[in-house]
């Protein structure tokens, strides 16, 4: 079945991972799934949240957000409304989950790392897009932590990278964009290591139950994605940093 | 392996649900999974959201809350702080979506179902809980709203339940209670029909990353739990309304 | 003159005060008057305010809130609304002050004692159902610092009991169902302790103005009905805790 | 027994009320008790709130505030906190109701007066002298109702004044002032109409519950209080408008 | 051209400045332009901002407000609305940054003095009125401070007055009240010192934008405004304090 | 004398303006001055705010903010504290007012033009950049609605751009870096039509109050740094939209 853009089912929009695009951080990539473009910034701060303070262990954590007009109508900014929606708070907690993964807590020791995933553009798979940037944005802030001496030992201990599969028309897709999105029946976001591991599974019936045969077909789509996400980031990550 | 409260594996905690538990409500439910204890109530209301007027469509909605005594120490009231957390908007979402894949938008017709889910007392699954209750409550407010001649199709297209499993020392089990949630390492929610399809898998690493296999067996589990839930529901939904 | 329910103008509703219907709470009570049903949850949490630090003395405060459905019809929920409605706040701090009169708090020592009344179903006199709840909840809680050793002295010094009393149709009422509230001349609540004597008076003409025979007349309603009270409160408490 | 200012134990402080202190409000007053200093402004406004369109009926509110430096240290904004605290909310609730209890809404119409009641300088006392200052202000926006000719039959259907009472050192004192009130055992609001009847009556036992005597040697005193400062309200309003 | 209220294009409005207005604060004025109308409270504070602790220097802010009925139509309040509106702040930050010419920081020491500026009656004007106000409520606080010797050297190095001038009907005016305002093509702000140099210029074109010409006879104006302000300034402090 | 980047005191940093950076917007512009960066979005919407509806006048308005990392130190975000500070409000009131000046009301019709300006990268100068960058947005999104044919004549009545000037070491310079920025004694910031007329005015001394000659000096390098970005607006705008 063709898609929209040419692409056959199982197929990833072109991904590109440009490391270094701001002055400041830490560590930084805007990454692009298609259309798709989401800056990632990795901040280290000395210190960690007040619950975790002398445990000698670190923090790392994420806050995602949209611009206004990344989307094809503005969308109301959550500082002018004065709060945050439920969807970016969901968001950001996968994010942040999912970094977590790659990292032993102790080898960091009392650092805090913040990935801000700052959606630019908006065309589907936002999540997933910000979880395979901010994990390149974060090896670099390990990087940098490494050259200044902040750390000794290699906190970095996997690497994470995330996809969207879903069925659109009876048929399951991988890394779907914004068009097919809103018409799937199910929608799933899959996060792995870079060793095939998972380490996160959020499969959501938009329109309809699946059973237990779609199921193990979108997790055999995200195995794959996932496994070529994985390749792209170690050899961007193989590069100079800019 | 022996479990704290001495259940096997694939055992459910004790599950009574105990309809008709508030005055005022047109559904309610006191549902228990062992010493977790969560006030589901439906509200029916006229009309829809503003976004939805003039659809002819209904809407399902949840909102779930924790008293600040439910937990082993007191939490401090979201009211007092003024905003909702991250972990209150997603489980909301969650109960709410699962409700959803229930009804009938359109023989709802423009009627808004809100299932108000508050936690009593919590001994870890309290979402999942709430869900199995909700759905409950869910089926005596439409059958008020059928009584009542609001709506003539019945909008109740399928029955909803969920359980949580997890690994607790590499063992998958079924339902956990809190003592064995903070240890589990990894931790999954599957919300299912009551014709055995999926309408939400969340499996989330807490502290490892897990394989294909581990999450098969998870599944399995679900599976039979959520049977089990669904057998239950069904039997009191067949008593007389309190 | 009778009313709705065939009580007297001078009798209480069946009170009944269930203690210890929480696991976690160091004291708990649901508390009924009919139908209304207030469960009060006291936490006892080691330092005090800001304010109060280093001063030696303990501090006791208390939260009341609604939930959405113990309502006739739902109320938005004040954490959704962001913001603590001026009944909420009032009722709590009423709450708290009454509770404030039972305690030495030289004696408590550098201990808060919160006692979160939350209303899972509402019949009238809410406010004065919590006040006689958290007392008994408030003694469970001191015993259970007693039997830890966390004080020496007794900080109990007084017993406090509530009752609502109003005129409907010209006629001093004792505790007021919801509907007698919404018709009713006058509403007063009368907060004394177990030895006789005012803790609180608080009197409204809500839709014409009283005289001084009304006011005595009320007055005279409240004592005996906050003795009535108070010697259950005793009862309850010389039994054994759940 | 000798007051800190020389005055006897049922003696007002000198209370001075000044119309027409505001250019832009339709009824204004600046109200003095001793030093404590509350600007009241009463605002005219077409229409009343969503819940009572089309009722036919008028409202009446109100709306007290302390600026920071009105009190002996400064106290942070509520526009600032974000959040009105407890006590805001509460006198303001007060003043509404007490007010309501002057007007006949029906004779109002549809027609919305708000009230705001601004402490420059606080004394003790701010929440009665409010009273007692708003209801000249509601007096004078009334009259200019008549004088528009939107109303035809008089809304005014009584007059409000209020003071404060407390027991200090065992004696039963009128109108407290600062000093005074953060020392007394009882504190106790009174809201009475011209006529003699009462409105509100808020006895708190701030550090010692009181016994029926107390209580009656309380309202005595503040009977009086409010017939003289009813007395000075009628004399006040029988001269021209500034 | 003549003005509504007679004046010359190049006079200001009577201005009077009343000191010590207030009873509790360190430093009080308040400042009339015409019907403008501005309490100015200096308040007096041991420390200073977290980011500024240690440094051994002194720090200086401003709040300004409007009482809701300070205008022709009442604004609601920003308490109520639970967040500050960008004028309010604008002006706050303003005010502060106009008052920190004054003074020096180290002289002052680890104090903070908070400059609340509240607009009792407002007929334009009222940010220029509040500065010219407050900087005398600061001369008086910091005198306070010089009797109870919290600080040796004057912090004292400059005084500051404010004006407002615009282009009403092409004609430059100095000192427009709220009609001139609201029909004027170009409004401007300047913060001078009593040496006659410029604080803070702020000019913007409202209904049509201005040339060089304009802004140079604009400043004229408002140099020579601010000089006469800042001889009322010095004569009023030559006074004795109330 | 040499600044830090050996620019001249009068010379502008290198300045690019990408149109059409975003898919979505209906004007849309990447606006560098050096390492400042700016995404500017304008956002055509059907309707006015409320307060000017059945006015056929169309309505424009500005919201800016900075990515949390755009700047050395991470800040927090304005939408997890729940309030706009007042240097955001201040600066979108800013842009705001200065591109209103570009646009005849009436021509446009009752439509809103929102200008999102989200600073991704700061390095001095952002709002002067924001309203530079903003206008050519504006201006693509009047040519895109007179494609549409949603207007008739040209709202476009004048260009706006703007540029910072301040004195650094005596020395008045113009554009700013952060670097320059933080230490310069006056900072001024100008708006200017493409016609050479001044929209708005802002100069504040920060360290030291300055006389009229060093105004003058200011203005004029102004003049001269706004005149030069209008003609590369002019420039960008003769080319192709992307």
């Amino acid at each position: 079945m063709a898609r929209a853009d040419g692409r056959n089912a199982d197929q990833l929009r072109p991904v590109t991972l440009t490391r270094g695009w701001l002055a400041h951080a830490e560590g930084s990539v805007l990454v692009e799934f298609g259309r798709t473009r989401v800056l990632c910034a990795a901040s280290v701060q000395e210190g960690v949240p007040r619950w975790r303070k002398g445990s000698g262990l670190g923090w790392v954590t994420a806050e995602y957000a949209m611009l206004p007009r990344s989307t094809n109508t503005r969308g109301e900014r959550e500082s002018v409304k004065g709060r945050l929606g439920g969807r970016t708070q969901e968001i950001s907690r996968l994010i942040g989950r999912s970094l977590r993964a790659c990292v032993d807590d102790k080898a960091l020791g009392e650092y805090t790392i913040i990935l801000d995933c700052d959606v630019l553009q908006a065309d589907g798979g936002t999540r997933t897009a910000a979880i395979t940037g901010a994990y390149v944005a974060l090896a670099d802030a390990v990087a940098w932590m490494r050259e200044q001496r902040l750390v000794t030992a290699d906190p970095l201990v996997a690497s994470v990278a995330a996809v969207s599969v879903g069925v659109v028309d009876g048929t399951p897709m991988l890394d779907l964009c914004y068009e097919e999105d809103v018409v799937a029946q199910t929608d799933m976001n899959v996060v792995m290591t870079g060793s095939g591991e998972f380490v996160e599974v959020q499969g959501t019936a938009e329109h309809a139950p699946f059973d237990r045969r779609m199921l193990d077909a979108l997790l055999d789509l995200a195995v794959a994605g996932c496994a070529e996400l994985s390749r792209l980031q170690k050899d961007v990550l193989s590069g100079v940093r800019a």
